[in-house]
């Protein structure tokens, strides 16, 4: 007898699967949404299984979508040329909280990664050379991660698309606003300064 | 447009709602949900709203309960003589974990507390003293937490329970196993000290 019913057992089993919530947490978490009321419960419940039940892909831009293609591909105002590549769904919702780009997305799903045995057939990159073919672009915005993979995915996308004659753009390194040169690597801070421009 | 489409928006929003899940960890969380096959996040789902609807209580302990009464209360092994109060279900779970109690508890479902407003009425105090003068106890075990309220609280029942001629003992207070004295706050070493046995 572990002093804790089957149900319980249960949540705090599945709770305990999500990263991040390790088995402390899981029984917080599962004490927590016992005590809560019952609507609230199952609001909780469907808005989980809703949110895999609703949610398809873009087969343009990749992202997740409840219609395909998804609201920001059927967007005429989006299409002003733009084409930011990010690495997966997260970050088109990263770019978005910034309120300033309204151009629109295409999203990789992966990085090239020779580590993890990842390479261009992983990820859409032919769906975004299909795109680059078909569609009206004038500037690519690579906006993947600034680490070893994401450089990479860069650096080989850029050299496939600049002989379309298409601009391509890489997102910015350097100091995150708010930070401490003293603290800042020594990476960043190299970046930072050749990316230096005058004010 | 956020970037987000519905179903994510809404999970996002329940998940926060969860103590200790802020709005960076729900969006993390959320995305690893549906990044998993359907199946597991139909079992997550069902796992907290089963939690809800299978739990009850037990009339007769407080804990939370499949049937009623709960499995522990049909205990026939259990009705040992001894009879372990707690505060809440989720102390119930944790002194299961040490294995070494076999009777039965009461859960009463808060402590007494004049700063919230909560006395002897507000908690199961009354349940308890019926069952005292029902049930063939010897001992009753305060296990109630070692702050204010929680001594308060140990304090007034054993007040109420010794004229029965009920032995009541208090869990003990002292040094946690792998503490250090040195970072030992003093009211908990002064109650190690004087709690000392002989070896």
């Amino acid at each position: 007898m572990s002093g804790m019913i089957e149900p319980i057992a249960k949540l705090i089993n599945q709770l305990s699967k999500l990263p991040g919530i390790g088995s402390k947490t899981a029984q917080r978490l599962a004490y927590y949404i016992i005590s809560q009321p019952e609507d609230q419960v199952r609001e909780l419940a469907v808005a989980i299984f809703n949110s895999k039940k609703q949610t398809k892909f873009c087969s343009i831009c990749g992202n997740y979508a409840t219609d395909d293609p998804c609201d920001m591909c059927r967007d005429e105002s989006r299409k002003n040329g733009q084409l930011c590549v990010v690495k997966d769904p997260r970050d088109v919702a990263a770019m978005e909280r910034m309120r300033e780009y309204s151009g629109q997305y295409h999203v990789l799903h992966g990085v090239i990664s020779p580590m993890q045995g990842i390479g261009p057939d992983g990820i859409r990159v032919s769906e975004l050379m299909k795109r680059l073919a078909s569609e009206d672009v004038s500037e690519v915005i690579l906006a993947t991660n600034p680490d070893v993979e994401g450089e990479a995915t860069a650096a080989y996308l850029a050299r496939l698309i600049k002989p379309m004659g298409i601009k391509v753009t890489r997102i910015a390194h350097g100091v995150p606003v708010g930070a401490d040169l003293e603290y800042t690597d020594e990476v960043t801070l190299s970046r930072a300064f050749s990316g230096r421009s005058e004010i």
